[in-house]
């Protein structure tokens, strides 16, 4: 757990993961506000989302009995749906609080988080972002008198970019169409470099503690000497005479900042690289700093900050990914704007932002969650076509040369994320070509023996219970078993003497709570069950624990097809029925790995050397 | 079509409508600029939203060939998916153009217009609204100086009430709490008179034509002698001294209308009336206006527009709920301002919003899509928490007495509108509780009397096809037809003389584009295919045009599981098959009328008597 730097990508398959207290406290918050204290390049925005996602997990399992944090009414989560809704609606409220942009959060949760929404959850996750902006507002409220440090500065709008009268004209597109393209190919560009390094700074975590912590301090120290060397070569500017701001300052706050200047002087690149990522941010996006900044500094700004945003995810700490992506378009925006912003109304500031859409497009790739909280980031409306715009310019570019950069973090962890959307050599494959044996079978009343057996040889999570009626001449499909009930039912040892159903109901002693989802790693393991040679002769009466109508498809039904329905109900096991009954009623069971595009191109080399490769980088894939 | 007086609701399931460019020009644009003039109290989003679902769907059958109107690019999206997806992002870009709202129009597609969405449909949602927005920023650009009439007037943002510091302490909220149950009880008062007489309206508009027009006719003058004659009781005020605005005035435009007062008086009530909603609502939320009104004249303003927004939907002309709506709820906000704004900070402005909010969600009962769209209205960032707790409590206090109105108007007019969610009761029946027969059922190579004897004497749209393998005892389910191939089978005459397959392929005679989906009204009917008795006596091999792997439930699955499958893949047909095979390979098959609610109370009356319905009333859905 301690090595998921990149903490949002975790989230997605938060449900995998041991979501415990000591977690949360010891890695994401402190980890994170090390790491931002630090003056690392990284953000606060995907540790906020985990940090949710973690608390929606807990309560999903009931809270947490190690910190006796248990509730008796939060028993009733205790399920795959409703603990998979508390993550979804933990990382809306996460990423709600980080960037105080409750409608956004919704969003985000919905576009990049969820991998299956249902309508009450949109309504729920609203719900969880309402009560974090209501809280997030009392609090500012109270914090008013600047008792709270920075928390209370700024209000509910972090980078406020109101400005009544802006003004564009259809001469301003072109010039905003060519950041998008190249803040698309940037945005691109960031993500297989991102991915590369990530590569490597796996290898080096593996190899244990001391070498983790290394990296992070070379990163750091790297980090530092960049940050305190860079404005030495940047030359000193004349203070402007319109300002109300003090000018040059020393000391944390302040736009002009003095560094090595003579009197009356500041440096520029000093005003950037000595402030808090968000008073950059702010800096880049105001209105009445066109002349503050000169071209080189902006260009060593932007270099510096496309560098360290590369190589500082990824270290022990948690790091978000995106605040580092919003300063670097910001000073991406900035250069466009001043190289060719003499041609258009648009100010430096406006190019500023354009230019975080545009990175943040070319990267992240999402589209109305990016646009909700740039829009809430920001309090500008009248800004939003030419942000749309730019997101979908950019976002499209992006997509032509590789995977959003959640995917590709994905890939590296080997997170079994399914896709939404089939491949195309999906379409060309039936579900019998992937369905790989060798299949276990248990019969309604099954020898416990042979249970345990299983249960110890293989690691599959459902088995399918076939019955052979006497008046039948094939075995018929009864259902689909757990194997988290399996365990229960042997645990509790309701064993039968001979292998015929016992007149009384069998389930009667077990309650409801037996069969509750159990909280991750504390579910009880096949080893721990210790059975006697007696009862390993005795039987188990299957019929009233099964899942009785588990989803079935026919062997000959298209890969794709499947697919969808494997992700659009959200399931874990599919059975295969076979087309024409009489043999076994069943073919095999299919798992999310079984849809995994590396699970069926091992299965299938040959559909790599096909046509769909070449598609694929010939046709942008307009997801 | 031209009865279809409540545009949104039709919106839903406008593929099952006729939408010819005629139907376009003539109904929703003529009719509803006839109605808004004529000053009755209609909006106009709805049926922007409607015009734009027409042209998506007619883009989704290849044009119109009546006017000549066809592209051979468009034939790609002559099938289902395509065709919902583009009436999806139609709908999108209605709203997006009806409030200037991009964002919100997405969102409005994904709560309250699709019944399937998946993750490109979001993306391509977004496009489409992006369009919109640039297209409409560029127009407004384009007016600027005044030659469109109002339509370049007031920019991006319809109803600005940007104030840079709005402070609201904790003392505030319970004010708007109250304000927010209030609304929400008032939003299902909404939703239930009008209801009542649109069931009303539906009787006298199936007399005939004359009805219909002297229905209209009738509401119509009454609203007129209602809105000049109010104004004549009330009082008139004399004129602030403080204000930049001409007072009185006389005429088209301004706030201080002269109407019967004396010079330097003006009567508030007129001021409200003699506006056009739009301008009505921009001056109720508008902050600086706290003395402009007196609380008769905004009680009398109030109970007129709930009373005209309840009786003007539903006759002949389209009419939109949306600004109705937004002007009786923010004239039931300036009431709340009015008596309890004394103890808050809040001015009567934002509680004009927020009254707005209320009854909104109250009314239509969606969240995050109301709150963008009125933030996007406004251009109010700050007031965000108020307004996402206002749309959550009205939402919740409404959701406990009935449907929100879309819903109640789908029901009168009879769509089959699936819910995304499980009544309690689906949970204790089976599918195979609610399979009605006969069912009819092909057999792999049929005779093509039986074909035609089939069609014509039912309606359906899909049957199964079963095969009898020589080598196995039972038959074996091969598939299912549509109505509209073996339609397409019969007109091409592809017929064998002896049941036995032929050698070569008859897939061959066809090509794609005769199976591709007919524009609606299009398709040939059974009744249309000549054919000789001797062909009559042939027989048709079903087996290449026949969908090999339907989705299948079994028998025993519980009606809620099924119920969410057939929603969440978006089905049309869903084949029920046998537990224990042997017996036929197929049960029945379940469509959305399958799985109403109606129908299924109507199989099992004794459900009614359950403890469902006390359920219902005594929990609020949360959904």
């Amino acid at each position: 757990m301690l090595d998921s730097g990149l903490s949002t990508s975790g989230c997605k398959t938060c449900a995998n993961n041991i979501p415990t207290v000591a977690c949360i406290i010891l890695h994401s918050i402190v980890g994170n506000i090390c790491a931002v204290a630090s003056s690392l390049n990284v953000g606060k925005a995907s540790p906020m989302v985990h940090i949710g996602a973690c608390i929606g997990a807990i309560m999903g399992q009931g809270g947490s009995k190690k910190f006796r944090l248990t509730w008796k009414w939060l028993q009733v989560f205790k399920n795959d749906r409703d603990r998979r809704d508390l993550i979804t609606c933990g990382s809306a409220a996460g990423m709600a609080a980080a960037f105080r942009a409750p409608v956004g959060g919704v969003l985000f949760a919905l576009e990049e988080m969820a991998s299956w929404w249902r309508s009450a959850l949109l309504w729920r996750a609203f719900f969880t972002t309402a009560i974090v902006a209501i809280v997030l507002r009392a609090l500012i409220d109270a914090c008013l008198r600047g008792e709270c440090g920075l928390f209370g500065k700024g209000g509910l709008i972090m980078y406020d970019v109101t400005s009544a009268n802006i003004s564009y004209h259809l001469r301003d597109v072109p010039p905003v169409i060519l950041l998008a393209v190249i803040g698309g190919i940037l945005g691109s560009i960031y993500n297989h470099l991102l991915n590369k390094i990530l590569q490597i700074y796996k290898l080096v975590n593996e190899k244990g503690i001391a070498y983790k912590v290394i990296l992070a301090c070379c990163i750091s120290i790297s980090t530092s000497c960049l940050l305190f060397g860079l404005p030495w070569i940047a030359s000193c500017r004349p203070c402007p005479s319109n300002t109300s701001e003090p000018c040059p300052t020393i000391g944390r706050s302040g736009n002009y900042k003095k560094f090595q200047c003579p009197p009356g002087h500041y440096s520029d690149l000093a005003s950037l690289f000595f402030n808090t990522n968000d008073d950059a941010i702010k800096n880049l996006f105001s209105k009445d700093t066109d002349a503050e900044f000169h071209h080189s500094s902006m260009l060593i700004f932007f270099a510096t900050c496309f560098l360290l945003s590369t190589f500082s995810p990824g270290i022990v700490a948690p790091a978000g990914l995106f605040v580092p992506v919003i300063v670097t378009g910001a000073a991406y925006g900035r250069l466009v704007g001043m190289y060719v912003g003499f041609a258009t109304n648009l100010n430096h500031g406006l190019f500023a932002v354009l230019g975080s859409a545009a990175l943040l497009g070319g990267s992240m790739r999402m589209t109305v969650s990016l646009c909700v909280i740039i829009l809430e980031l920001t309090d500008n409306l009248l800004l939003l076509p030419l942000i749309m715009l730019v997101l979908l310019i950019s976002k499209t570019v992006g997509d032509v040369f590789d995977e959003d950069i959640y995917n590709l973090i994905m890939n590296i962890k080997g997170f079994p994320y399914l896709e939404a959307y089939a491949e195309p050599y999906m379409r060309q494959l039936t579900v019998g070509d992937v369905v790989t044996g060798p299949l276990q079978i248990f019969h309604g009343i099954e020898k416990v023996g042979n249970i345990v057996h299983v249960l110890k040889t293989t690691k599959h999570n459902g088995f399918p219970v076939v019955d052979e009626p006497l008046l039948s001449s094939s075995p018929v499909l009864f259902g689909l078993i757990l194997r988290a009930h399996l365990i229960m039912l042997l645990k509790k040892k309701s064993f039968l003497i001979t292998p015929a159903p016992l007149g009384s109901d069998a389930s009667l002693q077990f309650s409801a709570d037996d069969f509750a989802k159990k909280g991750l790693g504390h579910g009880d393991q096949i080893g721990d069950i210790k059975l006697s040679k007696e009862e390993l002769e005795m039987f188990v009466d299957l019929h009233p624990f099964t899942n009785t109508s588990p989803h079935t498809v026919v062997e000959t039904m298209s890969l794709a097809k499947a697919l969808i329905l494997f992700r659009e109900v959200g399931l874990r096991h599919l059975l295969v029925i076979p087309k024409v009954s009489g043999r076994v009623p069943v073919v095999g069971i299919l798992t999310r790995h079984d849809f995994m595009p590396k699970h069926i191109l091992n299965l299938h080399p040959q559909l790599l050397q096909n046509r769909w490769r070449r598609l694929r980088f010939k046709l942008p894939r307009l997801r």
